[in-house]
């Protein structure tokens, strides 16, 4: 399965600017200088602790199908802007680049490079749209979806949002994303059919509406899923109608075949109220077994309240919030040049300044370590060093905040786990992706290595992702000679 | 071209929910059952006065494609939640509805029906996903864009929001809609080639990054481009470096073969400030006709404010707040069941209610009007009426408000413009979609019905969506019924 990405080829899903950007690379004779780009992102969503990194297997059939098709490369033409040399050059493009990657399910933070990519420069610019795209949106339905199965505290949750999401793959890949950051399904039967997640469906209130009685509409559903009815009951009233009504059928319809309602959905009202007193009918009716589902606007704020206020809900199926992540739907990934390669291969390092300091890009061919205490498992901090700096994991470590340097930390007795994997080498694919279960619980496994300081929702401790003495040093060497 | 949504089959981008209430209406040999769904919105977005129609072009697409393939039905029996009978009939399945809607580029108001489908309530059940999510998606992203185009006074705006967008025809169908909410461009190469929206694009900072000097990096791409160049002016500093620069390969290069340097981009910073300099600069050098564009984190409210303090832009670049209409990314339709036919073909009203009166919904098969006045050509109210009502121009029309009944307003002078169109008859396409031209031209004459006192971004006056008096009779009969 997984071929949703795979039906299309986005080659020309790229900004026109890394079109014409590459026609000037060309005249100029650069097109094969070697360039490196990061992609990384400037603040976490929501104000959270952590993202979850997600994407990576679309960003991979995407590169995988890179080339430009004659429709393409007559409508380029077809713009005034290019050469018949350069579209030529298009025509024959042969992907050339290496690209690490952090694999999906990973918790990522602020200013790390997350994938990494050197090759020909008209290369690595022009797949710079795709990339920032794929892992954006992903990245960002993953960590809302992480956020809000952590307020649920172990009760399962459902995404049910396609008909809010923005778009046909927002609905599908999100629901993918989603199950990446750990929820238990999705209503939306393509995710189903494309990627295996896990599908469930009850009714709507149109099912309710359009027979006589409430009763009947119940009693027509589970005569069809006597197994397995989830039934709404709010479509007039939850504990004068819906309820009662519901216990009716299961007694009976479904007991008396030595069967048990499954459960009941409330989607409006006052939640906590509704759910608890729907508890003690079904439970004064024999069926403490019968799950509570609510799905009415739900976030990681809403079900947090109603935990706290006691409600009695088994599961949530949550909406427009998660597939859209409405609180904050922008996940800021941004792809900026860190060096190029002269003649001789030596990497040249580049930074993009600014008046704000932490708007400075990091210069130089990097890598990603993070530091995992080897009592705790416990992560401990991230670190951004140049190519070819060893860390010696029998040696304390000292870290310091390369925008307060006397704030000082020196670890001991840690493991480090190098984040960026290699996806492509020279072109060619060499890693091979975990199935999407695999990286669902990769990434549940993943968020038991951060402190709950990370975890919580609001004002939780910045982790700290911090710069190795070397790329300190070239780093703000660089600012130096600058002014 | 216009074949983004015409690739794929997407027919099982439903939720499940749809299939299994489909598969229980089967079981109760009620498949044939004539239902009557609306498709409306109870919010504009932003707390706007009005929303732009989006999104009808490829809710055909899908229609005209409605079929199960022999995977889909693999999955589905996989599942098992379906008989092989149901199976077999979704197999077999014709699409027989009939489909009205309200034509792309319209102004659409809230509560009122902007598609409307009647047909075998298997199939208009399980269409709901795909209606809801297309036209959400499409209107929630031409409203913003009409928004940010108002705010912008004729200024041209250009779509630059592709890599934060949520997934990848977020992007092209993005920008569709942007197009036809007013936005005179797009970035995206892809919704340049798919729907011939005119694409533009200048260069990124690493472009000026990769050159030694920004002037080095100036001259290579006017080189390039010496009729179209477009040169980022904020890389190292907007007024002593970039815009000097800018002046010189200006002087040294393009105005000695007696061309002109098109334009700067201004990427950060003080927008007012920046754009006011970099125009006195160009200016100082003879440059008058340099346009200067902004794109730095703009939506309406932030151009408005550039506006009112005077900043000297000539065209806007508006990325992630408009692509995701971040400040609210959610459109929220809904397709609610409003009757059913019974064995005679008289239409059984349906409504379904709710301790909130707004969110009663209205029953029965039902009509909108728009009443437009003769003198001015500006829209006065629209008016919601059931089937077989007729409204006589020829005489005054007294309309009242819904919810306080006592305000009433008597129209003279008026036509009346029926909304919805019909789109599908019996399951046959009976309309031709307009070009995308046609549809953007369209919305942007449709603004001018709407008096300032709607379009105003902020705290517009409510626009009048009333319901007739027979609408009404029947829709408060029936609440009285329930009591």
């Amino acid at each position: 399965m997984n071929s949703w990405n795979e039906k299309s080829n986005m080659t020309m899903l790229t900004d026109f600017y890394e079109l014409t950007m590459s026609q000037a690379y060309y005249d100029q004779g650069m097109k094969d200088t070697i360039a490196y780009f990061d992609l990384f992102f400037r603040r976490v969503p929501d104000e959270g602790g952590y993202a979850i990194m997600a994407g990576l297997q679309q960003m991979i059939s995407y590169l995988e199908e890179l080339h430009f098709e004659e429709e393409d490369l007559a409508y380029l033409r077809a713009t005034g802007q290019f050469s018949e040399e350069f579209l030529q050059c298009l025509a024959n493009m042969d992907f050339r680049c290496d690209v690490w990657a952090v694999p999906e399910g990973t918790p990522i933070f602020e200013g790390e490079p997350i994938v990494k990519v050197r090759g020909p420069i008209i290369q690595a610019q022009m797949i710079e749209t795709m990339l920032l795209l794929t892992i954006n949106h992903q990245s960002l339905i993953a960590t809302k979806s992480a956020r809000i199965v952590y307020a649920a505290e172990g009760r399962p949750i459902m995404e049910f949002g396609a008909r809010r999401a923005q778009g046909y793959d927002a609905s599908v890949l999100g629901a993918r994303a989603a199950y990446i950051g750990g929820v238990s399904g999705t209503s939306c039967s393509m995710a189903g059919l494309q990627f295996g997640i896990p599908v469930s469906g009850t009714m709507a209130h149109s099912f309710v509406q359009l027979y006589p009685t409430e009763y009947e509409a119940f009693m027509a559903y589970a005569k069809t899923y006597p197994d397995n009815a989830v039934l709404l009951v709010d479509t007039y009233n939850v504990l004068t109608s819906g309820v009662p009504n519901a216990i009716r059928v299961a007694k009976e319809l479904l007991e008396p075949q030595g069967k048990r309602l499954k459960g009941i959905r409330i989607d409006s009202g006052d939640i906590t109220y509704l759910s608890q007193e729907s508890r003690r009918l079904l439970d004064e009716a024999g069926m403490q077994d019968c799950k509570i589902t609510a799905s009415s606007a739900l976030d990681e704020y809403t079900i947090r309240d109603l935990m706290v206020q006691g409600a009695k809900v088994d599961a949530f199926g949550v909406g427009e919030r998660l597939i859209t992540s409405r609180s904050e739907p922008v996940f800021g990934g941004v792809y900026k040049l860190c060096g190029i390669e002269d003649a001789e291969g030596n990497v040249i390092p580049k930074m993009k300044i600014s008046e704000n300091i932490g708007k400075i890009t990091n210069p130089g061919h990097k890598w990603v370590f993070r530091f995992l205490d080897r009592a705790t498992g416990k992560a401990m901090a991230d670190l951004i060093a140049l190519d070819g700096e060893v860390i010696d994991t029998a040696q304390p470590y000292e870290l310091f905040d390369p925008e307060a340097t006397w704030k000082r930390k020196t670890l001991h007795n840690f493991e480090v786990m190098p984040l960026l994997q290699p996806i492509f080498l020279g072109g060619r694919r060499v890693y091979t992706c975990p199935s999407l279960e695999e990286s669902r619980s990769y990434a549940t496994r993943q968020m038991t290595t951060l402190w709950p300081s990370v975890t919580r929702l609001d004002r939780p401790h910045n982790y700290y992702v911090d710069l190795s003495q070397k790329l300190y040093d070239l780093k703000f060497g660089m600012l130096k000679d600058l002014n």
